[in-house]
């Protein structure tokens, strides 16, 4: 393979408006993905494999209290937090994921063990954390969840109708949050909130993963595209690797990561065109939105969304990481 | 529409050995499926829709105890029973999936209900069980589940090396059954144990539903595919409907039913073609064993496998129900 290595992630897809949004915030956001983005270099550079770049990618965006994961993921319905990640190796088609965590500190992490050392694919709940404590992974109290910004958000959706389900409604409440002051403008990542990262290295192995909080406010139990292997994250080294983020119903329902990947195998289509006709056709016949970011063998990058904006970047070695935020 | 209405179901595959099965035993199969599926073939012919078909099949499936769902679910590694179930509409896209629950009497009938009511695709554990009584399902008490010969399977698997993981242990275990005398001659079964329906109705309409119990002696929260939309379960009326039933993480990491319906959409292939190649080819590369059964708008019925047998059958409305167990 002569294709550079490189490393894409998204920090969520949403109603992300530039009159929402106060430079200070535009700004901790580029930063914080350039940072990531550069950490995913590094592994990659170092001759690290893409499955260790997207992890290590998704650990950090995890951590950053910026974005819908780990450290700064949304509130439940209860006012709990339930944690969701999954992870896929292009190289062999194994994949790991875990459903409804509460106390695991990096749910990706928990993913890639699966995917290492389980002949299963996926755990949900008490399961999954009794797998993750038989592993050693880290483990912290519910409240090293807690964010003001997000228990703000959480209050805000109970205070309306609940769980914010519509784009009018997530647009006037980023409207709202703008006129209040308040610092997180993007309201419609009480929906679209999940992380993800996808890289080719060396070898031209392709790997994905993907990690969220959830909805704001969700009912307890729910389960989102995020930690579906084909909805939320697909990797095989004969196509490409995706993370999607966006509506998750309408993501399993259209097995919007796969997709791309059928469409390439069995129509031919480009990386580009492929993930073209998942996120600006067939989601949407369904009313399906939000984004997802794609890599293929041969070093292709493609970012669509159908939202407003989605946090997102990408970056080869040895060039300059890209970041942005908006349409354009 | 002019195709004749038809329901297929299946009642799990595996090593199902002729030379360890009893006629009693086979007979009582038999009966079993044909019963199921004249149930199906009455709400056809009487004008219901293919969705309220599956919904009922499954159902009579889950009460049957012969069968890995419902009552009759084998035991998980700590001795309980965790249900699995999802259900799809091809004509809407509309899926509904539950993981983990312990004491909804019809996990199918809780899918049907998220598919149904809710704004969510799938729900887990107690989140899930919580939305099962919300909306006024039938719980019992987890002894409900319990049934002698999967309590000695269990008490089997414990016995040798934890979950029965190989094809070999799985016929050996067959066989010392056997010669034991036991009565459920499938201990492959308890690996390959699922059970699912597909149907066509008078409309044109597809819709396909799976349950299941999961792996005996599995560890506790580990998910398959049966409430994987993509993976266990699929429909489409654009393509088809599919329930598949095998070893559950090489379903998942190959999106088995899915890849069906994206075969036929994006290579146009027919029917059978897509799902002799699913079945025949692309799961055997990653040692996946099993079988689905899948149904297309125009009445094409396919029920392929690779194993010794799967439990199954179809029958159209106005013909004779068709029922079959090995290879041939």
């Amino acid at each position: 393979m002569s294709a550079i290595p490189v490393i894409a992630l998204h920090g969520g897809a949403g109603t992300i408006l530039r009159s929402a949004m106060s430079t200070d915030a535009e700004a901790r956001y580029h930063a914080a993905l350039g940072d990531i983005l550069r950490a995913g270099q590094r592994v990659l550079a170092d001759g690290g494999s893409a499955l260790d770049a997207v992890t290590e990618a998704v650990r950090l965006l995890e951590d950053c209290p910026l974005f819908n994961a780990g450290h700064g993921a949304v509130f439940t319905a209860a006012g709990t937090h339930e944690l969701d990640a999954s992870i896929m190796d292009g190289a062999t088609l194994d994949a790991g994921a875990i459903s409804c965590v509460t106390r695991v500190r990096n749910p990706v992490r928990a993913a890639r063990r699966v995917l290492d050392v389980s002949e299963h694919v996926m755990f949900t709940g008490a399961g999954a954390e009794a797998f993750a404590q038989a592993q050693g992974l880290q483990f912290v109290d519910p409240s090293y969840f807690h964010t003001d910004a997000r228990y703000q958000q959480w209050l805000n959706a109970r205070g309306q109708s609940g769980t914010l389900l519509d784009h009018d409604a997530a647009t006037r409440a980023a409207q709202e949050s703008h006129q209040t002051g308040e610092d997180d403008p993007i309201d419609p990542k009480k929906k679209f909130g999940t992380v993800g990262a996808v890289a080719l290295d060396a070898r031209g192995h392709l790997a994905a993963a993907t990690s969220t909080g959830g909805m704001t406010n969700k009912q307890a139990g729910r389960v989102g595209d995020a930690p579906l292997i084909g909805a939320g994250c697909y990797a095989n080294d004969a196509t490409c690797a995706v993370s999607t983020t966006g509506t998750g119903e309408m993501f399993i329902r259209m097995l919007a990561a796969y997709d791309v990947s059928a469409q390439m195998e069995y129509r031919g289509l480009t990386l580009q065109a492929a993930a073209e006709d998942v996120v600006m056709r067939k989601l949407p016949r369904i009313d399906g939105r939000g984004g997802l970011i794609a890599v293929d063998a041969r070093g292709n990058v493609t970012l669509p969304f159908n939202t407003e904006g989605m946090y997102r970047g990408f970056a080869r070695v040895g060039e300059q990481a890209v970041t942005a935020i908006y349409r354009s």
